[in-house]
C-alpha cells in the first residue's frame, strides 16, 4: 500500500501527493493514474496498440454516471425519472466535468501536445472521467462511490444551482446574442411532408450570416437543433481565433 | 434473509421462486422486484407521487451500463475505446434487452394494462433494467455485477455474433427493403451553407412514397439522419396496424 513514507521514495512522489491532495486518498496502482493523464494527443505505440487515457475515460464515464444515478435516486426519493436524468446530464456534462477539472487544478497534470490544449476543449474533464476509471480499477465500485460523493459531488456541485440551470440551447444563444450585441434570428425555411409526419427546416442567422440549419417534426426540436450546430460553430471559430 | 422455506409462507411465494429461477438467487427485499414490475401504465398514485418502475428503470439502465463498460474494459485489454463504446450500446441496446427479458420469461410479470402491451414495445426490456435496479438496491454493485457476467452476458449474449451485427441504418433500411421488396431511394435533395459549415439534406422515399428528411454536415451523416427517422416511423406504421 501507498503511504506517505512510500511515496517520498517513489518516482512519481510529485503525482502521488497530488492526487492524495486532490482526491484525499493513497494511490495504491499508480501506472492507472499516469495512463488516464496521458491525452491522446500524446499517445504512444506499443506493440501496435495506442497507450492513452481513452479507455479509462470510456470506463470512468460510465461508472460516475452510475455513481451520480445511484446518489440522485436517493437524493430525491419523490422526483420522477424525467427529472433525475435531466439532474445527471447536468452534474456530467463536458462543461460541468472540465470546469470540475480546472478547479480540481487537474489539468496541470496532463500529458498532451502543447497545440492539442486549445483544439481539445474538453480535455481536462475527459481525464477526470479516466480518472474515475483509475480510481474504479484501483479500490473498487463502493470506495470510488464514496469518494465521488463525499469529495466531489458534496463538495463542488450545487445541486439548487443546477436544477436552475438553463440547458436550452436555444435560450442559451439568445442569451449570447443580446450580451455581445448581435441580431440572431431564427427562421422557418421549409415544411416538408404532411400530418404528423412533416418536418420542419429551421435557419439560423447571426448578423444576417448562416449559422446552421436544424430540421425536425417540431418547430421547437428544429430549433433546437440548429441552436446546437450553431453552438458547436461558435466554439469552432472561438478555438481558430486563439 | 428469504430462503426456499420461507418463500413457501410468503404471499409473493411464486414471484420469490420465479426469480430464484431467473436470476439464481433469493431476493431480500421483495417489494422493490415488485415495484420494478410495474409498467406505468399501471402506475398508482400515492400521496401525489407516481407509483411505478421508471425511477428503478433508470437506476438499472446506469448501473448495467457501468458493469457492461467494465466486463468489455477487461475481456478486450487491447481494444480502443470506440469499439468498447460500440460494443456497450450493442449489449444494452432496446431491442437487445427486450429480447433478453422475453426469453428469460419476465414478461409474464409484468403489471399493465392489457392495450399497453402492443403499444410499449419496449416495456419487457424496461422491466429488465428496474429488475436491475432492484438487485442493485437489494443486494450491491458487486452482487449485481457478478450476476450480471454470470447469468445474463455469458449465457444469453453471444460476444462474437454482436461484433458482426449491423447497427447502421441505411443498411438495415436497404436490407429491409430488398426482403419487403420495395424500392427504396435516398437523394441528396439540397445543399446550404459553404466549405465545412456545408449542410447536406437527403430525402429517404419507399415506393415513392416520401418518408424522412435528415441533414447533417456530411451526406453520409444525412443519409444515416434520415435512415434513423424512416426507422421510427416504419416502426409507427407496424404498431398502428397491429
Amino acid at each position: 500500500m501507498y503511504n506517505r513514507i512510500k511515496a517520498q521514495f517513489s518516482s512519481d512522489k510529485n503525482l502521488i501527493i497530488s492526487l492524495k491532495n486532490i482526491f484525499g486518498f493513497w494511490p495504491e496502482n499508480i501506472a492507472l493514474y499516469k495512463l488516464a493523464l496521458i491525452h491522446r494527443s500524446a499517445a504512444t505505440e506499443q506493440s501496435g496498440h495506442k497507450i492513452s487515457n481513452e479507455r479509462l475515460e470510456y470506463l470512468g464515464d460510465a461508472v460516475l454516471s452510475s455513481i451520480v444515478a445511484d446518489y440522485l435516486f436517493k437524493k430525491f426519493p419523490y422526483r420522477e425519472e424525467g427529472f433525475l436524468t435531466e439532474m445527471r446530464s447536468k452534474i456530467v456534462s463536458r462543461e460541468q466535468l472540465n470546469k470540475l477539472a480546472l478547479k480540481l487544478g487537474i489539468d496541470h497534470f496532463i500529458i498532451s501536445t502543447q497545440d492539442s490544449k486549445t483544439y481539445f476543449r474538453s480535455m481536462p474533464g475527459d481525464a477526470f472521467e479516466a480518472l474515475i476509471g483509475a480510481i474504479y480499477l484501483d479500490k473498487g465500485y463502493i470506495f470510488t462511490r464514496k469518494m465521488v460523493i463525499n469529495r466531489i459531488i458534496n463538495v463542488h456541485f450545487d445541486i439548487d444551482d443546477l436544477e436552475k440551470l438553463e440547458n436550452n440551447f436555444k435560450s442559451k444563444l439568445i442569451e449570447w446574442a443580446q450580451k455581445e450585441h448581435k441580431e440572431i434570428k431564427f427562421n422557418v425555411v421549409a415544411e416538408v411532408g404532411s400530418g404528423n409526419r412533416k418536418q420542419y427546416f429551421v435557419e439560423i442567422t447571426i448578423d444576417e450570416k448562416l449559422y446552421a440549419t436544424g430540421c425536425d417534426f417540431s418547430i421547437k426540436g428544429a430549433e433546437k437543433n440548429a441552436a446546437e450546430k450553431t453552438f458547436i460553430q461558435l466554439q469552432l471559430d472561438k478555438t481558430s481565433e486563439n
